[in-house]
């Protein structure tokens, strides 16, 4: 971008000036562009102007400065507001008022800053007080601005300001705000003013030119601030975008009875009904409705009636008003084509728009939203599809809590975000953060949250807040990141100092395990069972579109006959990895297995091994069963061997006792495998290599019990045995002798014949490389990401953990790469095997059965280049069945029938 | 290759029908092309046939069947023979007899097997008595026969033979096989065939073809007997080339006095001298003068002199045959354009030649020939650069011995291949191998060696043998393996049994310490002190040539002053690698980086670097000093932190005492950098991205010292920084910052300008993928291929002891990839990485730094995708110096001036 004397860094909207466009998000912001674009909709948005995102840019790439001619593009843009209120900006008699919020391309809610009332000084607080004839108004409006100002952009704590009121209110004897007259809030005020000056050595400040860019500065500079940083950390949202400042003409929810402010969905964003839903707040500012101060109230008798609150809804107190604003949702939506999320102040029964943004919503409301829009004609199946966040599903997918469970509710909040979660308490974001770190499941308890608990939230499995409503920031927040949360449990009292909450008797203390239901609000001591959730309805629907579209095939890292059951009901279409090392560790066959290590001999491995053989046979008889069909990808003894030896002198004196060694043997033994590093040790075929009988004892296995199930069930059992770790030709061709000879001693010996594949994992670079001979042999690849990673990188997964965090903070690597996929890096080795595979033998099978398996990410990236499945953890198959349909969408490869 | 009934298998040579050529080698073996070579000359070569190589490949592709026309071809052959010779095979009153040999197309010597004297039976050998007038000569011939068939083709342990004709001498009181009469060899012919039968169940085969048939099976089943695929996998000849069969007419040094068998070569094979060099025995047959059972006689007076032999030489004795053997000498070496090794018999003042090929030689030798016949204008300098193998080099760079150290002669031997070398004693191939593997140093003692000892010669320093002369099994051997070997050491008297030799009076016994020297044959008690080679004559001729041809540069791997100045002398052009973290380990400065690693805190950190960074400045002052201007890259810190730390309890306690930190903390800390798999963990850039000050305190001393130094000596130090483990741009780019702002500040402070280089290693796969990247701020790549071969293979060089044997036995992997570069895989990734890199920055400097950069297949890829230099240790350069030189010819890169 240019930053010549012709740049244009202000764009005008409302007062029949619009210059900006729902499309123009990325230079004004999504707050900027949708204002601009409500304007040209004709909607009621109060004037004002949009200082562009490109202008933040050029703040920080200019060490904070701003180019020249910013200042006459605003001093344009003031005098139009000044022309369209018949106002004058910092004039006693007739003052024109703004408000400066930041905008950014997306949508950091609470990230940044934001200033109201902005204009006010002693004289225009005299001229507003006297203009409006309602000088309690005009004091309250100049102290709200004094306070916001002096924190935001003066960086005085706020303490101070709520000291001051509440000492007032003492003196008077006052318990609400509203108790306070005019006259109090001007003794409020000049305590206020003492404060500042107090605190930072100047006058608060009376000139509004200074108060203005004062403002501006302040939001682009709240960008850099840390809560922002790390919501974009969290958000994968790029520094490089920017904010947008939003300059606009205040409108007044906070000057009588007719006035108010409020925040609504035009859909409900926890389930999806089509119903519109929000709350409001009568003579009040939109500060005061989402700092959960005061409990709002109901948009329509309906809501207030479903959340038994005897507060009257707008609906009742103003239905003109609430009609037009009606209107307004249904226009938006179909205008926007999709669920909004709505600010709107009425000032003086007068309706103001102030925002519209497409709006967040849960998982199942983000499902029930879709597939409503879809049907009633909104937008097509397709968009449907892509509507949904693959990763959103993984909400749905996790268990409830038992209906039929024994439950101890010690009280109820509001249901802010569905799904339920056991966890111990804790009451700071870092101690959250820090115990979630060792493994312990937490839920955050505050009284309410703020944008500085933003890691914690992250960190924990549900929150849990005292106070704020549906819209609070622990709601909208903990909605966002799919953490299950129980908002304004009001009868809860959290003692942060003494790391303690207390209801109704009970205390529950720092580490205390608790579980919420946040779709019910329901707080409960202990942990409450939970069971499966219901797949049905719009989940079913979804992903049958779904199905219908994509490409690739979508299977399970399964070994288990529950996780290969859970798989299929998820809709696995097969396994594309199961790891027989973890049928090994079962308390019936580890003995069996220390023997095989600990034998001196081929023999004595044998004998070890014949030990292991029907359990190895009874695996994959009950994996064939499940799958009845469907294909199943069995990888050959993978780990090192010393995984399977005990650690401690005590354990190895057990298993010398149990397998009859020598315990020094066993020690012996131990040492002697122990590996500098074992990832790149002897393992995988490497194995196999050294001690072909434990895959041969595997092989038989495999196909013996592929011959059993074939013949019982009439169906065609086809295994694909998948040798690990292949690095040259020649290692898989023995292997793969060896697996042939199996092969043909169990056709022989059962007299059944069956068809298998042999193929290999690709997880070292050399493989990749090499993927032109051993397609030669090989009948299908299936990339083993995970170590693919870890070689590629020279990067091991058990040690990055002292240094990722870094590399992350630090924008070295956007994504941790065991996460999403390196596409420019271990990507580029996946396509140029999957390429090379392919040259040498045009049907190669070709599929993924890393953690990347279940990303979307990494499966859009499998789609471009064309693979034939991914294969996942049984959770991630429907995230994976999406993810490919949205990859198939986005790659124009939708499946054609 | 057709195995039609079309094919020719079989090919003539010798009176006056030589079907065969020198370059026919492939088909025909090297003894085979050679022997029809030599007929086409014109020189008396016995006539003969020769089995094609084909027929081996063929044989062992089916089943080790023979086509069905090999019958008529070899009948044929064999006809011609008896036409030749006007002779019957098989006919008692004049027999034809002939030789069986192998001849494999590159030599191996004494591999595979041989039968001399083949038709003889009872029959034949009464016809030969009579016809030859000679029957001590016919019934020697006999017994030889029976003995090297029965032992060769029929697998009668030769112990059998031995104890029958000790017995005979016992008997008789005889101490010489030459005091045997005729009807004593009949007797002992009776036995030995008495004792086949025993042995066998059936009688020695009197039928001829039988016989013939049985040693040309003998000869290509040897191709593949364990001994022949040890060599092979030694010295890297595959399996599939084959050998051939040479049938040849008999002709007699066994026939009296008249008679002789000799070998010898065309120059001295020890120094290069030009002067004939070789050995006779009067009445034998070749196998004679080779087992060393007679000690030989020298062919000139010169040699006899030089040896202080006793024995009259062949120039005396037979100055006639001498003289035409001189003129053949001279002949085929102005026709090989080399020195060779030959091999004659004279039957009856009549010589004749039975082989020729080029002669092995020492490093010396080879040196010293191929400069004289360049310099004789025999071949051209470029040819001479070619003729050196580049490995060989190794035995003229290693110590020899100290001449004024005390040495405590026990015993002198023959002087049979250059060197010295000190080790434990061992008796057997076995132990040799298995204490070589556990690291030490041994000197293999052996009475004789044979074929069966290559694996513990292999793996000895050095080879003492107590029988033997200069043309033995052992010196030959030892001179192609570049050990150090003194044979015939008569005087020391080997007792296997006991595990002890013992000379004059002293007992040594396994495991203690001798040395040999073997340039002058001495053997001495304990380890004698060595020094430095002399690199100056032939040497520093060819290395001059060899410069004048190289387009690469050669640098080393050096970070000790000794180091530096070693690689200097031998002709490197600059430091590739310069290993820092090697600096760390000095005594006085260990201290100072546990305190730094033990530090809490960054500023605890910079403490302890601050009393490094002295140290650090002096060591790369010394460095910069020594290399006078040539380019310096040094690697920052690259081990994990751990590596540093003490490992036992009680030196934990040391250093938390000498560091004043809470033993506690040692011990936490020891742990806590423990790593599942150090080689992927936090090391290289990782640390200096995690503590930068680290980093910055080497970039400051390196900066520092190139100030200092280039101020003093006025010559422009330019340092070439090197950041390890890069896997990404952005890191690269961070520490590049790092780096920058070090040398502004030095050049500020010091107020002296320099110049400097920061580059990359390339040692992960995706450092090589990202290279395009990369090089936008990388002003050079070294490639490590230490690391990026583990990684590639996924393969940790300290593990892979475990399974890499067994990998290289089955023939999985040809080379130890970290000996040899991977060319298709870790080459493809160099490869990539050079040409992305290249194309961002066309004149990015390139080169190699790990263990690869002294090994000359290493160094041909290398050349051979355009890097700018190699780098490794300091006795490798003039490996390299040479390698380099070949390979550009081999890619016709050779510098132009």
């Amino acid at each position: 971008m240019s930053s010549q004397g012709e740049s244009k860094w202000v764009y005008t909207f409302g007062a029949g000036a619009t210059e900006g466009r729902a499309d123009m998000k990325n230079l004004l912001g999504g707050k900027g562009a949708n204002l601009a674009e409500m304007a040209n909709l004709g909607l009621p948005v109060p004037p004002g102007f949009t200082i562009t995102t490109e202008l933040c840019t050029h703040f920080y790439a200019n060490g904070r400065a701003y180019p020249p001619e910013l200042k006459t593009q605003v001093a344009d843009a003031v005098a139009r507001l000044e022309a369209a209120m018949d106002a004058k900006f910092g004039e006693p008699a007739n003052p024109l008022l703004v408000s400066v919020r930041s905008g950014a391309r997306a949508s950091m809610p609470g990230m940044m800053d934001t200033v109201l009332n902005l204009g006010l000084n002693d004289a225009t607080a005299r001229g507003l007080a006297l203009r409006s004839g309602d000088a309690r108004f005009a004091y309250d409006s100049y102290r709200r601005f004094i306070q916001m100002y002096s924190n935001v952009v003066l960086d005085v704590d706020h303490h101070h300001f709520e000291d001051i009121l509440d000492g007032h209110k003492r003196d008077k004897n006052y318990s609400l705000d509203t108790d306070l007259t005019a006259a109090d809030w001007q003794s409020v005020i000049e305590d206020y003013k003492k404060a500042v000056e107090r605190e930072l050595g100047t006058p608060f400040p009376q000139d509004v030119q200074e108060q203005l860019w004062g403002a501006i500065g302040a939001v682009f500079g709240s960008w850099m601030n840390a809560r922002a940083i790390t919501y974009r950390r969290l958000h994968d949202i790029p520094a490089s975008w920017g904010t947008a400042v939003n300059v606009q003409c205040m409108v007044f929810g906070n000057m009588g009875e007719d006035c108010a402010t409020g925040v609504a969905f035009t859909r409900n964003p926890s389930t999806g009904e089509n119903a519109f839903y929000g709350e409001y707040l009568v003579n009040a500012q939109g500060e005061d409705v989402v700092a959960g101060i005061r409990t709002p109230q109901h948009l329509t008798v309906a809501g207030k009636i479903a959340n038994k609150s005897d507060l009257p809804a707008m609906e009742e107190v103003m239905p003109d008003v609430f009609n037009q604003l009606n209107e307004v949702r249904l226009k938006l939506e179909l205008h926007y084509r999709d669920m909004q999320d709505i600010e709107f102040t009425v000032q003086q029964n007068k309706l103001f728009m102030l925002q519209t943004r497409n709006g967040k919503r849960t998982a199942p409301a983000a499902l029930k939203i879709a597939v409503d829009l879809a049907n009633e004609g909104v937008i097509d199946r397709n968009e449907a599809i892509k509507r949904i966040d693959p990763a959103s599903l993984d909400q749905l997918l996790h268990p409830t809590l038992d209906p039929k469970a024994d439950r101890k509710v010690i009280a109820k909040g509001l249901p802010a975000s569905p799904g339920a979660a056991s966890g111990k308490v804790v009451f700071t974001a870092d101690e959250a953060e820090q115990m979630a770190g060792v493994g312990d499941a937490v839920i955050l308890c505050r009284i309410e949250t703020s944008p500085e608990d933003i890691h914690g939230m992250h960190a924990a499995r549900g929150i849990l807040t005292s106070r704020g409503g549906m819209t609070s920031h622990a709601a909208v927040v903990a909605r966002g990141m799919g953490r299950a949360c129980v908002s304004g449990a009001g009868d809860i009292r959290i003692d942060y100092k003494n790391k303690l909450m207390a209801v109704r008797g009970v205390t529950v203390k720092e580490g205390d395990i608790v579980t919420i239901d946040g779709s019910t609000g329901e707080v409960m001591l202990g942990e409450v069972p939970t069971i499966q959730p219901e797949l049905s309805g719009d989940f079913a629907t979804l992903m049958g579109w779904a199905d219908g579209i994509r490409r690739m095939k979508i299977r399970t890292n399964a070994e288990t006959p529950l996780d290969a059951r859970t798989a299929r009901k998820f809709g696995a279409e097969g396994i594309g990895l199961s790891r027989t090392e973890h049928m090994f560790f079962d308390p019936a066959r580890i003995l069996a297995v220390r023997e095989m290590i600990l034998a001196e001999s081929e023999e004595g491995r044998r004998t070890a091994l014949a030990k292991l053989e029907p359990f190895q046979k009874k695996d994959f008889v009950d994996l064939f069963t499940i799958m009845a069909g469907l294909p199943v990808t069995i990888r050959l003894l993978d780990p090192p061997l010393h995984e399977f030896l005990p650690n401690t002198e005590q354990d190895m004196d057990e298993v010398a006792k149990a397998t009859g060694t020598d315990p020094l043997r066993v020690r012996h033994r131990t040492i002697q495998l122990h590996e500098a590093n074992p990832m790149l040790g002897h393992r995988g075929c490497r194995l196999g290599i050294t001690y072909p009988e434990i895959y041969e004892m595997q092989a038989r296995a495999i196909f013996a019990a592929a011959a059993e199930v074939s013949k019982i069930s009439g169906e065609t059992v086809t295994p694909e045995v998948m040798i690990p770790l292949i690095m040259t030709k020649k290692e898989f061709d023995i292997l793969k002798a060896v697996i042939d000879k199996a092969a043909a001693e169990v056709k022989a010996a059962t007299g059944q014949s069956f068809e298998y594949l042999v193929g290999t994992m690709i997880e070292l670079p050399r493989a990749a490389l090499r993927a032109g001979d051993i397609a030669e042999t090989a009948e299908f690849f299936s990339f083993g990401t995970n170590d693919l990673t870890q070689t590629t990188f020279g990067l091991s997964r058990d040690d990055a953990g002292a240094f990722l965090p870094e590399y992350q903070r630090q924008g070295i690597l956007e994504h941790d790469p065991f996460q999403t996929l390196d596409a420019t890096g271990v990507g580029e080795l996946i396509d140029l095997a999957a390429q090379r595979g392919r040259a040498v033998r045009p049907d190669i099978k070709l599929g993924i059965c890393g953690e990347h398996g279940g990303d979307p990410a990494s499966i859009s990236f499998c789609e471009s280049i064309g693979l034939d499945y991914v294969s996942c953890s049984p959770y991630r198959v429907p995230i994976a069945r999406l993810a490919a349909a949205q990859a198939a969408l986005n790659s124009d490869t939708v499946k054609r029938d």
